[in-house]
């Protein structure tokens, strides 16, 4: 019911780019309107880019990526949407007519969001026939990567929607947050202005260069903040007395002389020299594709270790990362037509940016990490799944035999290949094979082994009957292949 | 030379209890004065949780810890310190007389840093007797965590002063950055103080509450500003035509109604009740103790994934902790005395809260991790460093048989035993035991096969002789032990 079947992008460029290519990835078809000239060829960078970054952020599978159609006029691009996104450029009186344009050619149940950085929804809606389902999504740049979406009613929007909106959002791996009222910029871009406002006095007097500032942003507070954000971080800072204790002691601070805030910097052609040269010896040496995918790279890198955070339940971008997961199997279609007479393919991988040693090579563990997973998608495969586990039911691995064959580099995509060995299902014996997939070579081989235990009571028992007949389905699938040449060897054994 | 040799930490507290920790830590010395008459059980638990993250945070051995002395007076603190930090309540009057106090007791060589968060250094060295060395370090909580620390000189300082502080600061893990020129509240603490007068607007005027503030920060622009600051953001938001283009764009945004900045907020009993409210019931559900255990955790996780971002060369935060590691890795003891007639103990480590699943146990690859990283430390301990690795030559992991035997869960302290079994130094073969600490129970075991490559040729060939000398004495040492029960063996072989 909260599904998104269809979406429609009015206005490409970085910000719909990146709204089509996270549409896309989640398996929703795309129509995209947009006149400038150079639109398909902006729009495929940023699906690109998305792309590469999806193939590290997330272990479950995406689904077949929707299909994109760029179209000929506003009306082409509604029909059949039950969301459409305005992204055109940032004037009061070209959004509202496009909004308006959208509204008349739409699904009046259509959901229709807009991406302003700052003008109020009571003012976009005013012209509409069905102005309740009108909101702003206001999302943040890189779009395909950061969750955020700052949900926007004006007077005549309906609550309701706004629910809808942020429901939606989810299966799209987003945080919709309703804020309680309309006011200019929102919440983030008002924090963000005032952050810049005094970040252009500091440079302009002279306190400290672009390096120095964004220095210190991202070794203090900027860490503090990718995971809570600054009450949760004061609340902390107050110590047990908590909020209250810390706005006593810091309150003051609001009176003494410790912003220009009061006073407008002049942007003229020096200060903006001054900020293009310092930024130019910050940054020169990186192109800008170059910093877009280290910075995709690490908020991936930031997404996974926040994933893992609090005692395995997530945090913050973690955890919302680790829903939309569930998301995605829930939805994932059941690999189970695969089963023959042959190796059965079960991870599909990219050598990510965490995984590599100073070289750019795969680290030791990672082959094993590679094996694990591949074992859990097998598992998967035969029925094991998460409510057979929470019942009590799982398998645990007791031995495996790894040989390391070949260097893998960051980047490079991976695949893992599975046969069955005899077992009984009690045991679950297995062999692997670690392939880079653009040349097919062998990285690596594990011989695995997996003994069927009932938890609670820390039993090896036979695996319950679905799953039991789904494994032995496997086993007589495979039992015409030959044994691999390097099963049953022991560490060292000569070839 | 830039070695900080012994510490005198004035005032201790949430902010220089955790200086202390950064210095003990780091192996060096701590004198502590500070009159509150539980500053030991509170410095003891800044201490504690530093001493937590730490055995997470760094995978180089951190040295013995330095020795913590409480003693009554500023002039028994500072004797023989070469690095003196002053922590004390944020008062001018006061601030300037404990420093004028200290100088005045201290070696005139030794560097003094004021913790101070806005006072100008010019009015703290006013009265001191050698004021060049007088300049504000701040840092941010958590201390022992956060690198950054904004090193600030008035008119008095010694430029050299603060470079020589900033590479000391380098050994203990930090980041000092010289701003040009001093300013009230420096560069950190304005752009904060920017955020917190907008913020308090936004929940005064009932736009949003606590809980969706900080989630607009920490699900946008705070994982943003954790990897890149703001400046270096906003030049890939700029485009190919980068920072100028940026400007042209958003520069007038500045003078649009998007802040309430010019007016400061009253922030009076309702206020504040609203705040402390809305806060208990975002972070109510955790204690204090427990969301600075989370925010330590993910402060971790953050800087390992940025540890291995831009290609395994580190980014930010993360690069840092590279370099502290190299740092520590260098003036590491090396474990040479520990060869004997019996396994040799290489690892010992935490389980990490990126290492378990969602019931808080270890995952089955991060043993491969423990084990993989053991044979490292073996490497290391023949000489296989760096230089030798650099000069072509290098040992390859080809095989492993793992067998898992018992769960390990977050926060277990683990360690690791080995033993060599006969090989001929071109083949290295290993068995290894991986305990929890708590209880020595066996874990998981590996047999281990590694084989010395020179890298360029690709060759299998023997290893230098100073290598081969040093993994012959194991190997003669361990000759005497027997073979252990499960090496030689394949998987599924009934013991």
């Amino acid at each position: 019911m909260t599904k998104i079947n269809k979406a429609a992008c009015v206005g490409g460029g970085v910000i719909g780019g990146a709204w089509a290519a996270r549409f896309l990835l989640s398996g929703i078809d795309v129509n995209m309107f947009d006149p400038h000239p150079e639109a398909e060829r902006i729009v495929g960078e940023v699906i690109a880019n998305a792309e590469r970054a999806y193939a590290m952020l997330t272990m479950a599978p995406l689904p077949p990526r929707g299909k994109l159609s760029f179209v000929k006029s506003i009306e082409e691009a509604v029909q059949g949407a039950d969301w459409i996104q305005e992204s055109v450029p940032e004037r009061v009186d070209l959004k509202r007519g496009v909004l308006t344009q959208i509204d008349a050619a739409a699904d009046p149940k259509a959901l229709i969001g807009s991406s302003t950085s700052g003008i109020l929804p009571t003012d976009l809606q005013r012209d509409m026939k069905h102005p309740e389902r009108l909101f702003v999504a206001h999302p943040y740049n890189p779009v395909y990567l950061l969750p955020l979406a700052e949900l926007v009613g004006g007077e005549k929007t309906s609550p309701a929607v706004l629910e809808d909106a942020k429901a939606k959002l989810a299966t799209i791996g987003m945080k919709g947050v309703i804020l309680k009222k309309e006011i200019e910029a929102f919440v983030g871009d008002r924090l963000l202005e005032a952050v810049w406002r005094e970040g252009l006095w500091l440079i302009k007097d002279d306190i400290c260069d672009t390096e120095t500032l964004d220095d210190v942003i991202r070794y203090s507070f900027g860490m503090r903040w990718a995971q809570m954000g600054m009450f949760e971080t004061y609340r902390i800072a107050g110590g047990e007395a908590g909020m209250r204790h810390f706005i006593a002691q810091f309150g003051p601070c609001l009176s003494w002389p410790w912003t220009k805030l009061t006073d407008v910097v002049d942007l003229d052609d020096e200060l903006t020299d001054k900020i293009a040269n310092q930024s130019d010896s910050q940054s020169g040496a990186y192109g800008i594709r170059e910093l877009e995918r280290i910075r995709d790279e690490n908020l991936v890198g930031i997404m996974h270790a926040l994933k893992g955070a609090n005692g395995g339940k997530g945090w913050g971008s973690g955890k919302l990362l680790a829903e939309f997961e569930a998301h995605l199997w829930a939805n994932a279609q059941k690999p189970e037509a695969k089963i023959g007479a042959e190796p059965i393919r079960l991870l599909d991988t990219k050598v990510n940016p965490s995984w590599v040693d100073y070289n750019g090579h795969m680290t030791e563990f990672r082959y094993n990490q590679c094996f694990a997973d591949s074992a859990d998608a097998l598992l998967r495969l035969i029925g094991v799944d998460m409510d057979y586990v929470a019942a009590g039911h799982s398998y645990y691995t007791v031995e495996a035999h790894n040989q390391w064959l070949d260097e893998a580099k960051l980047g490079d995509a991976l695949y893992v290949k599975a046969q069955v060995l005899p077992c009984d299902g009690k045991k679950l014996h297995t062999f692997m094979w670690l392939y880079r997939a653009s040349d097919d070579a062998l990285l690596a081989t594990c011989e695995h082994l997996m003994l069927h235990v009932a938890s609670k009571e820390g039993k090896v028992l036979p695996p319950l009957p679905a799953v039991k007949d789904k494994l032995q389905q496997l086993i007589d699938a495979h039992a015409c292949l030959p044994l691999p040449a390097n099963a049953g060897r022991v560490v060292g054994q000569r070839k």
